[in-house]
């Protein structure tokens, strides 16, 4: 899912695929700005062509299917919002990164909406990107239980909470929270997860 | 969840209306099953009217749309959990309650399925539920949020730490570790929960 699609290596006739290749990437940033300006639940593959500027036929030559275009837009986000996170828990720590995070978020909020219709949507196994959110949860998971064990060794953290269970926690704080502001902006993410930072750290 | 539906003991010449109310309670009881095992996506009007065993038209005739079945369903819902919470949390307090509660929902996945959905769908303020689910939560943070001040006043919680925002972490983490366990049903949410009430209990 975080892999680009990779040609098999032709040369002289790659010029078609490197343009299928290109339109198609252009497709998701377009649909990455419809979704996150007007969500996925109420837009049919048909708006969603007409918002980004083609066809119908197009869109799904080149997707195949709705979800699969949002299944793109939203390995296009992780690209994005992937390595700046990184970053900043390189630099800050992860204590300060969460917070960080969620302020970021807020000025993001179609992007929070679709993640979280999408991540409702795709709890049936059978949903096209049940697999990918899985995935891509537990691999949130992974890597902030990884800093807090981390923030463990260093002496920052209260002793006798599992980063594991810790770990599960913020995320899972994050995700409800974030269903939270959706209903109501003037819940303070930041404040809560920076709360919930306060609440783990050594005093 | 244990209680069988009330019925108003009306008799003579008011048959009619009790009879239309009677119909009415049995297609939201049938409803309530199917929504729990089926989840509520996936299902048209029809195919409800069928699981239930009765038509369309009646369906709409009682209820007038899809949406406002689920909305009659997750009232019962409230009808029947919320006795119980209050109950337990009367005798135990909130600390050992909320914990209590995550092993309850364990055991009633489709519900739990049901309003996961709901919740991300009516996120959009024209959504049918949209105020239903947004005062049922708010209701949740608020009586979480009494109960906190009373272990606080109790000197049972660490200082320092605002009921108000507690009480929203409690129930974002109630509804973030659902998530998760709905994707993955060996994240055990009453050890995650019960760890959120270690951090805040004194020590």
């Amino acid at each position: 899912m975080d892999q680009e699609t990779r040609g098999p290596g032709r040369t002289g006739k790659r010029a078609p695929y490197a343009n299928g290749a290109k339109k198609r990437a252009e497709l998701v940033e377009a649909a990455f700005r419809v979704f996150a300006e007007k969500g996925y639940l109420g837009l049919s593959i048909r708006q969603i062509a007409e918002a980004v500027g083609t066809s119908h036929t197009a869109l799904l030559h080149h997707f195949g299917s709705k979800e699969a275009l949002l299944e793109a837009v939203l390995v296009l986000r992780e690209e994005r919002e992937g390595p700046w996170r990184q970053e900043l828990i390189s630099e800050k720590g992860l204590l300060e990164t969460v917070p960080a995070v969620m302020r970021h978020n807020a000025g993001i909020r179609g992007v929070i909406h679709l993640d979280a219709t999408l991540r409702a949507e795709a709890i049936s196994p059978d949903h096209p990107a049940h697999h990918f959110l899985l995935r891509r949860n537990q691999d949130f998971v992974d890597s902030v239980q990884s800093e807090l064990e981390r923030e463990l060794a260093a002496g920052r953290l209260r002793e006798g909470f599992p980063p594991a269970v810790l770990a599960r926690q913020i995320t899972a704080l994050v995700d409800g929270i974030q269903l939270s502001w959706l209903y109501d902006e003037s819940v303070d993410m930041a404040e809560h997860l920076q709360g919930f930072m306060d609440l783990i750290k050594k005093t």
